[in-house]
């Protein structure tokens, strides 16, 4: 029986436990975890922060290892059979009904009432479903991608690499943009990288501590500010004296705190774009202090501001294709650096190491 | 010398003066005013709610006459020529420069720094240049349209029309889409039309008082709800129980609340469209009871909010379009019972009424 | 054993058989139909043209019927249960997979390989699946909406309901455009139909025979041209004379002939859109005289051009939901009248009476 | 009295002349030239084969040099005014009036029927206004932008540019797809490093002759094919073979030949999208030979195609913005070693040599 890195409750620390492997449905498969890792939802996750969380749960949801074992039939988008032995990552989004009003009418599948998410809305009653675990058992209908880069480079983009890839999609970026990055986490370290990559001249990053913004201008950012040097006023001031006296182009928020969302409006130029896709946990509602002024911040600036939930399988796919292709990896790699490994017994540390914002970036060893 | 209403200064009721008429520049114009409006921008103006008016001004921005005098040529879109004597309509919007970094770069106009408004950006230092007076100074550039329906009945739209009809295209509705629109007064009421003419499959609205509530209906709203009558706890149960749950396709928003701002996100269904059209004045921050949250009201829902600032040329022309043909102008005739007429000297009255929701609109006639 | 009209080969003559229903598998139904229809694509399939049909087969794509037996679980899209008796429609499309890249990253569904489509692509070997017979065999995974409308109104719309919506979609059409729809068969209809649903001021058709430009201007249509009466030429004369010597905002191809290609491009006013729609079967390719320019007829004129190929269930929803409101039906209900029906014994004169344009819209009767 | 290099009627040679400044109107400015081009649209004037060329006139209509005199201002688009001395490049395209139904209801203005263009639809009736000769005179109007980089690297750009900018803009093209360029000239290699700048995972180009395809190379294509090699089926396996047997995600056709619209269409995947960009002259109607097949090539593959005519203020600025900068110029440095420099008395020879292909871009020096 495999060992996993367990939640058992919100505010438990994580346990080590032996968990069973059910028997494989048809055209099911096990994948052997190579690596996983620790993101801010994790985080979340263990301070009880998410709604639909079904304690006891093995967190990990973006993943990478072998297929040991197939019944029956796993194919990919090209229609290729995979054999046990290959190596595979998987999208964690499962079971998109393609049946339900959001799935057809809408076409908002990220919407979708009965999406399930490996490691953070499949508990440990479905089995080994998390990545935090030496092996996890992948129901019909996952969708894995053939791996044709190494396990850590491909983890050094990890779940924040399709979630920025929605983000910047969502965004626009459009050839010579200036685009601004709120937060300096993965997330917005990928979204400093695919904004590069998808046109913007120049990307602004404020964030903190120091060694994330290290990492963002590793990442390609043109200036950085340290969040927690400067207050809102003087950040827009430093974002007006580099556009011109104007704002950004198109801002990505990617902070996970809410007072982030009024000022991404603020440090966006009329008719630009905001993308918020940095509160995916419920801190309640804004303060009075961030003081949203909707003629000022929204209707007079004429600003569209759009909020980014989960991804799909077309962002994880073309994030893999970008990320496994030499010409485009580089940034990454330079990133590789920048990660730190735990295995499962210090998953607790792992946890408290990206809390505290110490590490950029958190993976976990099952197998080690 | 023309008669003209005048605001002298914020907080100062209305006057009227005699105004002088400058000496016409080569391709400019005068305008024997036939009617002109009050809106609710004009409320603003005289409660000194807007930043940039130049007092004292004569307010109506959007208005109809004749052309009592050219001075050099003046061009409709096609090229076609006008004479003196012909009836027209005109973009209250002037000056946008066609050379500045939003004109040529971002093509967003409405915000072109140097976009100058009849009746409420120029001031009485720039000639007669509201329609609150028996004659109006077209400067050179003025964009006029040829008027093809009565007077009256063009001012049944006035300058909600392409107000509206900006919102509606911003708002992107899609045929058989369950469209909300917030706020019955004209802006509202001409989004209720323009929605069902652009395919909305129901349009819902919530406003007040009663009298504005039948002129939904009239203008073919399926439901109405009084604000005053529900909590906004009891709206939401109103438009879920109306939409399968999940709420409305689009909400437009064209209320004047800073609150309505957060209650659109909400009212609005998961991956949705809000169009934030009611904000033209500066109320001041949202309080704390309105309590926009981040995580739920726009980053979960994938919403996206879109500002909707002035309108343009293209708004104008197409509006002007479909309330002159006669297939389409049925629910503008009806509203045309909900129109109350005040000559020069009742203009403090008029804005005291349109203050108070009183009446639905109200016009100027300066000649009478 | 229900009986059906067959087409057993190409070119060869409709035949009535008894066919055999199979077990029903988990979660299918049994449906009982009350009418189905005769399009231009069953001309194409009863003469050859289009790939892919597993002759013999059952024609007729779109019905509806009473299910009359269901094993397990049939849902709609609100999760609602379907029960034995309830009167439906159901979208022809049957198995876009949903797993392959044209589903997952292009998010072009109609494009989907593995996508069936039943009375097309499904024969005789699948079980009773087309029309053109007293039972429907309707598969695991088949998208059924429960009808509020009676069936022939519903049928009015047919399966050029959702074609025309698509294409109407494609084309973007905005408030106050003139639209040129060419063809005047069922698509062309209610192309017409859904322009003027979506903001069109104009809509105008190039088609025949007169019987058919009549149904165009009882839908809605303001001018009409008989395209026998005229050549290339003086089509684009007319064109021109109605829109101040542009062309039309939006063209709209229904016609089934390949040089209307071309003049749809030439019909458009510079930067505007055609959509293609009315090349469903291979005709083989432009002749010499059509004479395509691609300076003159496509880069120049900066002009979109978009192919429309099926529709999705967001087409077939949209439009079942539109043709049942009673605010909006009043269209089809004028189109009822030249609705032609046809018992199973009479299917091969139903399709000469398309075939020769001679109907409008031929329906099938099965159970009579 | 600054020499010129003229074109005096379609087919005759260039001829060196003395030509006269005009008095300067107010608000214009006079150039000297420092560098010009010659680009495949002079070829094609010199061959009488556009419409609309007032000759004589003076080819070149991207250029740079320096600011000799102004009479009175000259601003760019942050209202900075610009000295005489100051080194500006300028957009060609000129009186885009703002006042027509194109520029304000279609806003299209690239096909404003009052545009026109330095060095083309300008002759020597208007002034100096090409760029083969020592001075140009700047009519008030003239967008200027200051430039930042050495006159020969932004002529490595040239024309090409914001033509290229404009199509891949058009072309949508997104993050990791895969990218087709037809045509190796300098609308194709500009093309080709715009894609991958704006995120195309791999660009392919077919094109010729072989040093051209080296060029192509360079840029950053990752695979090319000579056109002269292989026939269409084969170009077609060859592309089919790189996009797992789909097509490109995008494709840009640059390359003046006609039968290259249909081939374009042909090598893209279903439902993607296709730029015609290299038919900016009239070369007739489609041979027979080349069949476009309207079921087959454009309504069942679901395509997009889209005519993309000149380009406007932005394109040109965002262009100036990317090559200007040094963390984006690479390309285009590596591309100076295909520039040939021709001083006026070589105008002819300059012309051959691109008419030829024998260089890839031919630059003029008027002042040597």
């Amino acid at each position: 029986m495999p060992l996993a890195a367990i939640i058992p409750a919100p505010h438990s620390p994580v346990e080590i436990r032996e968990v069973s492997v059910p028997d494989l449905e048809r055209d099911s498969a096990l994948l052997d975890v190579e690596l996983s890792e620790v993101c801010g939802t994790d985080v979340h996750v263990q301070a009880g922060r998410l709604a639909g969380v079904p304690y006891p749960l093995i967190p990990g949801h973006v993943s990478v290892g072998r297929l040991s074992r197939i019944r029956g039939e796993f194919f990919d988008v090209e229609g290729r059979a995979f054999r046990e032995g290959d190596w595979v990552t998987f999208l964690d989004v499962h079971r998109t009904c393609n049946a339900c009003w959001y799935c057809l009418v809408a076409k908002a599948t990220t919407r979708c009432p009965r999406r399930k998410v490996y490691g953070i809305t499949y508990g440990l009653d479905d089995g080994p479903s998390g990545g935090w675990a030496q092996q996890i058992y992948l129901k019909p209908g996952t969708r894995c991608i053939g791996l044709e880069v190494e396990p850590e480079r491909f983890m050094a983009g990890g779940c924040a690499l399709p979630t920025a890839l929605h983000a910047v999609e969502r965004g626009e970026v459009a050839l010579a943009d200036t685009v601004l990055v709120l937060g300096s986490g993965p997330v917005g370290i990928n979204a400093i990288i695919l904004a590069l990559m998808r046109g913007a001249l120049r990307v602004l990053c404020i964030g903190a501590p120091e060694h994330r913004l290290d990492a963002a201008l590793q990442a390609g950012a043109c200036a950085v500010l340290n969040i927690e040097s400067k207050n809102e006023e003087e950040r827009l001031e430093w974002i007006l004296q580099q556009t011109n006296g104007r704002g950004a182009d198109v801002c990505l928020e990617a902070t996970g705190a809410p007072v982030a969302v009024v000022q991404a409006m603020r440090f966006t130029r009329d008719a630009g774009r905001v993308v918020i896709v940095g509160q995916y946990t419920d801190h309640g509602p804004l303060s009075a202090e961030a003081a949203f002024n909707p003629h000022l911040d929204l209707n007079k600036k004429h600003l569209h501001v759009r909020g980014c939930w989960g991804s799909d399988f077309s962002h994880f796919y073309r994030g893999t294709q970008i990320i496994s292709d030499s010409s485009r990896s580089a940034p990454w790699s330079r990133l590789q650096a920048n990660l730190s490994r735990y295995d499962l017994a210090h998953a607790n540390e792992a946890l408290a190491d990206v809390a505290s914002g110490r590490v950029l970036k958190a993976l976990i060893e099952p197998s080690v």
